[in-house]
Parts: structure tokens; sequence; C-alpha cells
């Protein structure tokens, strides 16, 4: 096949089963990632090509999944633009300097990304190259509201009072600040794409704790920048987004990432003309395996196998994951989802 | 009157105006609350009966709120248990020895309420005595999945992944945990709705963060369980429930309320036969007073005079919210939602 089965997925076109991946699939889960970051630091890993091209490469080895994600972070792309991001164990990110003035969004650079993003670019390439022509590499890029609110708040926070706080009071600032984010997460994403990206996840973890009326205002138009910058299949995915999905469809996306919270042919029912992702509840990984499969199938029953269906779990794999799970898991769903032969 | 505003919208009865208080309205929003905890620890002024009665009496007094919410936290039956918490500045309720294993469960105390409890049910008899008769006392309790992720996680989660692994890996210590917290949350709303409590709320903050397959096994028998204890009003509330409003109706719950995160009507009409409690963003009250207004008003205008809305926030208050502006807002509801005088 000339074209990766996430893409014909993702397009909604026929597909002999249910391509499988897992976000957050290259890290913490994986011993041979760990043995690697006992050597070096995460930014120096998603920032030298080989390095990055072997630790997205490993779970691709290790479970036979049918996308390689980039290993990065969400801020990666922020890093070009000027500021100081610091990935505090436990924490998550830190800006010691948040953002919060029209001054302080001014400073920020829109980074020419050949230039910014190079080894990063570099490695998109050396995945490329050493995959087979029907695995996908993913190439994911942090949601415009999930960035912002750590540029805004400085640190990972439940409430996003400050950020909301902003976005109500100075708006001003914060289209100013969202425009600045989108405008690099396009060139990124379309660099990358560039560089041999199969597809383009747009990850908006916590855009969640928006009102359907506040996203549209102050997100939207900025998702569906970044999502239209790209020709590639695009995924727009965010958790606790229930009440969201018809608006971030209308955003833009190939692809609608659904999370645990709703069933997904529930959410795909919100959604009829994408294709959908996910959405078996991370959690679930902790659990004795017969319970893990029969919540498995429970997904597989629920998209019933109806193309542009592609298996993911509802938010990325939990570090305390073992990896013999997510490889059975992998097995499982391609041999379950695959078309039966005619007799 | 000589039924309070706030239970008869709770029975969908004819009421003059809309109900409105805001949950977490006694607390660090009012510089009068933080002069007495300039000398009284938290856990002090909760167990302290005229120290309780004072600090949920004074916001009634400020802005004129129709309901008095009991000062308490959600933990506090647990400390009738047997179990150390400890409430830490900027993190939360922290829990030195979680509760994780069949023996942890059995250690815990399914305490006597009226001895265990005995200052804060002295609380709400001082507070009844205190308010006009239209005006109500409710008796909050955490919710069961809430209470117990605290408990298992021993601190604050966002994803609860040591929770689930327990839930879905030891059923039956999950059960017994839950079995055990629903007998004593039920003995503790029963005697506070004795001791003068017009209405009960079930706080499940965080159970949201369940499927609602999930939700229907291993929480909702419990939070029936609670709600059944007593015979005056409950509200049932979480967040992040869009996709659990059903479930949580059919546990129960007079009234079921609601996050910002669902539009009012959109809500209401999932469960067409409660009235319904909510639902501004609290982050809301940050923004200039004219964006505070409009979306007041919004909420209003999709609760469209119906009876059985009771106006809320869509969670707690913030603590840096003005306390002016609460008062504002009661005012504004108060007056906007009034019945016009008949010609």
């Amino acid at each position: 096949m000339a074209e990766p089965l996430l893409v014909r997925a993702a397009r909604r076109g026929p597909v002999e089963r249910t391509p499988v991946w897992f976000m957050r699939q290259a890290g913490r889960s994986l011993p041979e990632y760990r043995a690697i970051r006992e050597k070096h630091a995460f930014f120096e890993v998603a920032s030298t090509p080989e390095l990055c091209a072997e630790v997205t490469l490993q779970p691709v080895r290790r479970h036979d999944v049918d996308a390689a994600v980039m290993f990065a972070d969400i801020m990666t792309p922020v890093l070009g633009m000027g500021l100081d991001v610091r990935l505090v164990e436990g924490v998550g990110p830190v800006v010691d300097r948040p953002v919060r003035t029209m001054a302080d969004v001014e400073a920020l650079r829109v980074p020419d990304p050949e230039e910014a993003f190079a080894p990063v670019l570099e490695a998109v390439r050396l995945v490329r190259g050493a995959l087979r022509p029907d695995q996908a590499v993913v190439g994911f890029c942090g949601g415009p509201f999930t960035v912002a609110g750590y540029l805004v708040e400085g640190r990972p926070s439940r409430e996003f009072a400050v950020t909301k706080r902003l976005m109500l009071t100075e708006p001003a600032v914060w289209h100013a600040l969202l425009a600045r984010l989108a405008d690099t997460f396009a060139a990124y994403v379309a660099a990358k794409a560039r560089s041999g990206a199969d597809v383009i996840q747009l990850f908006d973890s916590w855009v969640g704790a928006l009102s359907p009326a506040h996203y549209r205002t102050y997100v939207a138009p900025y998702s569906a920048r970044i999502l239209a910058a790209v020709d590639v299949p695009t995924i727009h995915f965010g958790t606790g987004t229930a009440t969201l999905l018809e608006e971030m469809a209308a955003a833009g996306g190939d692809v609608i990432g659904l999370d645990w919270r709703i069933p997904l042919d529930a959410g795909w029912d919100r959604v009829p003309d994408r294709a959908v992702q996910g959405n078996l509840d991370p959690a679930v990984l902790l659990a004795p395996w017969e319970r893990i499969e029969a919540e498995a199938l429970d997904v597989l029953a629920r998209a019933a196998g109806r193309p542009g269906h592609i298996f993911n779990l509802g938010h990325g794999v939990l570090p305390s994951v073992d990896a013999d799970t997510l490889t059975r898991l992998a097995a499982l769903v391609r041999e379950r989802s695959a078309a039966p032969v005619p007799a």
C-alpha cells in the first residue's frame, strides 16, 4: 500500500482493519525510553534528531502500532518564540515569566520553523525514512488554549482563572497572544508536513475548561488557522470536550479525538461527517487484562466497523502502564478489527 | 412565606423570583472571613459552633442571598472516620496514609453523627435560628467519588490513576470503601437535616473524571444511598458531568447542579423532570461588570422563567473574586428574575 493505513482511515476510506496507536506511546511507559532519559534530559532528546527519532520509533518496534508520533512536548514550538519553559517533574511545564500583558505578547517571536525547529524536522525525516509505507508519522502540536493557559498561568492549572481573566478583561491581549501562537504553530505543523509527517494532531488537552460560547470566540479561530495550514489529514483532540465537539469540528480536523467521558458512538453521532479517534480510558490499562480486553472490544463494537475509526486511548498513556499491556492491546485491535476473509 | 424560596424552587413549585446563592460563598472572597481566619485555623472554625455559624452567615448578610451554606470542607465527615486529613495551602486535602487495602477500609469507623459531628449540628441550629423563614440552610456533603479519590490518592489528582486502578483491579475493596463512606455520609446528612438543614447538596466535584459506565457501576449506588437518607430536597452536583447528567439524575437529586461547560437550557433538556442549579463560569466574575451582567442574564434567559431554576455559579466562588461583585450579582438576579407585577 502506498498510503499509510492511518491516512486512509482519517479520510474515511476503506481499510482492511482499524488502525491503532497510542497518544504518548513514546515515553516513560517504555524501559528503553527510560534508559535513554537516564543519560539525556527531555529537551535534549527532543532536540537531537537521532535521539528524537530513536525514542519515536521505540514504541513502533515494540508494539507494532500504525503510527509513530514524533516525540516532543506541546511546549516545543514555544521554545522558538523566545520563552523559557522548564518541565518540572511531578508538576509539568513551568514558565517563570508568564505572559500577561501586550508587551509580553509583543516580545514573542514568530520563528522561521526551518531554522528554529531544524532538529525536529530532521527527526521527522529520519522517522519517515525508517517506517514502512503503511505506517504513518504523526506530528503533534499543542492546542492554542492549552499552550496559552500554560503561558499565562505560568504553570499547570485546574481552574485557568488567570487565563480566563485575561481572556475576558483584556481580549485584545488575548487575541494578540493567540494570533501569535497560531502563526507559530501553523508554520511549525506546515514544516513538519513538508518534512514527511503524514498526519498532524492538534492536541488541546485542557480546552474542555471552556464553555462552548467562550471556545467559539476565544479559541476556535486560532485552532482553525493551525489546522488549515496543512494539506495532510488532521486530528483535532482535547479532553472534557463533550459539549465542544461540534464547535471543534467546525474549527477543523478530518478526525475528531474523543476522550473516554463520552461513549464512542455517542461522540461520533455528534460529528457524523468526520472520522473519530479514541477512546479507551487510559486508566483502564492499569486493570487486569480481561477488563482491558472487554473495554477495548466495547470501543470497537461502538465503532461497529464504520470507516473512519482510529483506535487510541482517550488521552495519553499513563507512565505507570506496563509496556507489555500496550503491545497486547495493539495486537488485540489489529486482530479483532480485521474484516473477515470472504468465504 | 413559611417555606424557604430555595425549597420551593427545588420542588419546582411557583416562586416570585429565582433564588440565588453561591457555592463556596462562605470563605476567602470575604474580608470578614479572612479576618476570622487570621486568628483561627480552618478546621477550628468548622468545628466551633459559634465561629462556624458566623462565617456561614457572613455572606448571607453581605449579599442577601437566599441560602446559607454551612461552612465546612468536603472532608469534614471523614475526620469522624478515624483518618487524618490536612488542608495544605495551594494543594488541597492531603491524607498522609492513603486508603488502598481492605485492611485500610476496615479500619475506617462509621461514626455516630450526633457524637462525631456535634459542633457541626449545633452550628446548623444556630444558623437556622438566625435566618428568616424564607432563607434556607444548605448542608453539603462531599460526593463519594471525590472523597474516595482524595483518600486513595492521598492528595488532589487530575488523572485519578491510583483511584481507578483500585476500582478496576480490586473492586471488592472499592465497593467496601464506598459503602463505608456512603453509610457515614448518609448519617451525616440525615443528622444535618434533623438539626435544621432545609436542603442537602451532594458535592461530587471530580466525578466528571469517569465514563458513564464506570460512574453507573462504581459510584451511582452510593450517591443514591446518601441522597435517599433525607426527606428534605437534595441537590446533586459535579463538574465535567456533561455525559453523566442522566446517570446522576437516576441516582437521585431533586435538583441537578450544572457546570458552565453545558449551556443551562441544553443541560436542563437532559434532566427535564428535575430542577436545575447553575451555571455561570466562576471565572466570569473576574471580568468587568458589563460582561458578568451579560453572562448572568444569558443564564436567566436560558432558564426562561421555568419553575425549578436556582441561580448559582457552575462551581465554587474563586478566592480572588471581589466580594462586591457577588453582592451586585445577587441583586441582579433578584431584580431581573422577578415576575412583572400584573397591570
